[in-house]
């Protein structure tokens, strides 16, 4: 069999420890490229460059691995990893991560990782992304690459059918200690947020993103219940944002004309 | 009845036409509360900022409306808006646009405009996207803002129940030609991208973004095609990503341990 294409994304920038265990994991299963963001590209969601050109640096950071380091997002790493760095070669299968933070829960929607895996999904490639919850630049990735290695030899082999896309997260506990990986759906959690006030040299306030992530999801089968009880959680994960419950409710709104609202009267 | 609080966003930025027209439409309903980006942040997906601080300014930008631009994202001015301008007054409504360009299909998950209603939403405030499929600066926005009144009456009349999030496109045809109102579901479509190919000033190659939107799902049901046929499409929507359908398919990933994976053999 001829050896898989593996792409090799993160959000935490090229440097980061967390790539790095990922691209050990991946190099034992086929031919490795990686394109990452050359800074840290956290929060960063699904952004993309248009209104400026992005660079590509062709790096040694893993021995005997092809890399490039790129000025755009995570997004941006995967778009041009596809039409232009592999120009057309179609990877077999695209892992981001190993992210430093949980991208479990509505986090998915904020996570630079995942969204780099999501985009490669749209090209068609079966993407996972991996987060360990463990923000330290010291975590150890070991437990984590060896779960990362699991799930990419039962994918490669198994293949992921209509789902491009895995949200894998690792609960930040002792290899000893996790009890296994569990399938889920994502939690209805959500970030309860403050914003540190204070005031910047010149003498305008600013603020800060700081927050709490809140869940009051009390599921047995989401990745945040999965997490918190010593498990991986998997979520399959898709692109479509409709809410095909409201379908119906909100058929109120079709109308075969547009009125001419004069007069407001709510 | 007491008037509804209305918090009116963009991703264009607080001088854009667009939002001037979604301002003029909100203003019959309620009280307005414009928070929205001091520059354009097209693409900017669901992009927070959480490696630097964010500025609020007061502005006068449209008469009578309490005004405010934001350093950071669509996403942050929602966030900003809810937990510092507002100061816990939680909005009735939030309207995000209109956007100049479409937001229908997959465009939803690269939206500034969307994603800021989206985080609206996850607060559980009623939140609704509008765009019009025209790119210029100078589009006539009359129709879309008939439109939009159209759409807010009646969802401050009868509420969206469990949907918190609705995408609304507008097509670029004049307003005679508008057949109607259509709900919708999103599309499966998605970007076939190229890259311009240039080299700066320093003699550095760089790319710059381009690209078409390909949709293979001919649907009669999608949002694409509503847009096609001379319709308003609206797409009640989540921020659920799961893949339901493929929570069975997957679970050959479940696993009561975490194997050493010494030889890997694919």
């Amino acid at each position: 069999m001829k050896k898989p294409l593996i792409l090799v994304t993160n959000d935490d920038g090229i440097n980061a420890p967390g790539i790095k265990a990922l691209v050990e994991a991946a190099k034992e299963f086929g031919e490795v490229v990686v394109v990452a963001p050359d800074s840290p590209q956290s929060g960063q969601g699904h952004a993309i460059t248009i209104s400026k050109p992005v660079w590509i640096k062709k790096v040694e950071v893993f021995d005997g691995i092809d890399s490039y380091e790129c000025s755009g997002t995570p997004v941006d790493c995967v778009k041009l990893a596809q039409y232009v760095i592999l120009k057309g070669r179609k990877a077999d299968l695209c892992i981001s991560g190993i992210n430093h933070g949980s991208n479990a829960s509505i986090n998915i929607i904020y996570s630079g990782t995942m969204s780099a895996a999501m985009e490669a999904s749209l090209e068609g490639i079966e993407s996972i992304g991996f987060s360990l919850l463990d923000f330290s630049w010291s975590a150890d990735f070991n437990p984590a690459k060896k779960i990362a290695k699991q799930i990419i030899q039962q994918v490669l082999e198994k293949g992921m059918g209509s789902c491009k896309l895995l949200n894998v997260n690792i609960p930040n506990v002792p290899e000893e200690d996790i009890k296994g990986i569990k399938i889920c759906r994502q939690a209805d959690g959500r970030w309860l947020e403050g914003y540190q006030e204070s005031t910047d040299p010149r003498g305008k306030p600013y603020y800060w993103l700081s927050g709490e992530f809140v869940n009051p999801d009390k599921g047995t089968d989401t990745d945040i219940w999965a997490l918190d009880n010593g498990y991986v959680s998997v979520v399959p994960s898709g692109h479509d944002l409709t809410k095909y419950d409201s379908l119906l409710q909100m058929n109120y709104l079709e109308s075969s004309r547009i009125r001419d609202i004069d007069k407001v009267d709510v």
